[in-house]
């Protein structure tokens, strides 16, 4: 069992270098190997992800779906587990033999954003339409049409008012594609 | 001095490549060579950590003395030394010839948890049973029995309270070791 | 043009890997030669800075302005590209055939230390003599003469007066240079 847990976790890691050369050269192409890898490894993804960086990481392959044009940046980690919870049984002078940790599932819907080096921590549920923004710690639910940012994560404005305030901006400066 | 302090780290860095190797097979042989390895290289162990990840990162050996049954998770820096001091000073005419940094002392009680991506600031002094939540910037004194997260951090519950409303909960899906 | 950039991003990295040896040995030397390869590479440098990390990373050389005896720190980001604008859009049904992402440049003032970890946003500027303490999530402009922290990053003291006070305090424990 543990053996087949690291043989799998290597394979994983050396098809993820491979595909991951790609990146530079082609991000369509790169994503598209890359979400036929995660599915072979168990993925739930519901529809097709624009984009996952190689970094972010997830901590476990089963108890987590993913929803139609997700974006995942740099360095972002998805965790199911927590083991914390050995510390607070220890607490409470419970001295479990061995480390105990709480399993909870992230679900994301369609349309999400999440900023890098975010943390999403077990039990997190995005809905549709969400932008996570750059460093964000987020728990619990997440409504649709939102924009969340901080540590803690709070929601700071509905996302359809920050696309309108953002087209209204007389000074933009738009870039197409990962120019 | 210098030569010395360099041969030293780069000793320490091979040896913590060496035994990182461990930490996919056991992580109980993995922690038992990294607890001597620490020590040797001149850290205050009061006991025996639980577990401590091998990106995390200690800017001082000396000034950092852990707790028992301690669990330092991915990517959390220790850091003793500030040398932004020198920009406070330049920003009143001073000019120092050199850099100037202030430098204190971090200490960690007993039974203490840390999340991923923690920053713990110099002369952060931790109590006994304590939770430290994913991606916390922490400063200062945290009491006995408190589990902390944010940037900045503060105590957002009582460790005890927070282990009884989980162990009450029904639907928990609880998992043994680093399953 | 593509093929262009690669090759100019590759050739970035192989020297900054090179210059990156030095700072173990002599962190004058490496940054005399940081400075000259951020300026060949089209940075724009108003003065010296005192150091900048080589895990710090800046998404765009063009967009983003230093200042005089810049500090910063490890893994901090420099922002200029913001993609949640796409998913922005596609929440108020618009149906962009590529992603669109906001510019927005980067400025930073004389004598500012930004800590370890922290991201600055698209369109940040940062005055003269600023702490942003280490973890900060920063947007949006930071007045001269101002201690910075949180996420969201706040104004937390005047530098001068956290200047003053620490000078007054009697246990200070200072250090000279990178010791």
């Amino acid at each position: 069992m543990n053996i087949h847990r690291i043989i799998n976790k290597t394979l994983f890691r050396l098809q993820k270098g491979a595909i991951g050369l790609l990146v530079y050269f082609d991000s369509r192409l790169y994503m598209k190997c890359y979400n036929n890898l995660l599915k072979r490894h168990g993925f739930n993804l519901k529809g097709t992800p624009r984009f996952i960086a190689l970094s972010a990481r997830f901590d476990d392959f089963k108890r987590i779906t993913l929803g139609d044009r997700l974006v995942v940046s740099m360095n972002v980690h998805f965790l199911t587990h927590d083991y914390s919870f050995t510390t607070a049984l220890i607490s409470i002078n419970e001295k479990p033999d061995t480390d105990i940790g709480i399993l909870r599932e992230i679900i994301i819907g369609d349309n999400v954003f999440i900023g890098m080096n975010s943390i999403l921590l077990p039990g997190t549920i995005i809905g549709n339409n969400v932008i996570i923004g750059a460093g964000s710690i987020v728990r619990g639910t997440i409504p649709d049409n939102s924009v969340v940012a901080g540590n803690p994560a709070i929601v700071i404005s509905d996302i359809r008012d920050y696309a309108r305030k953002v087209k209204q901006r007389k000074d933009n400066n738009l870039v197409k594609d990962k120019e």
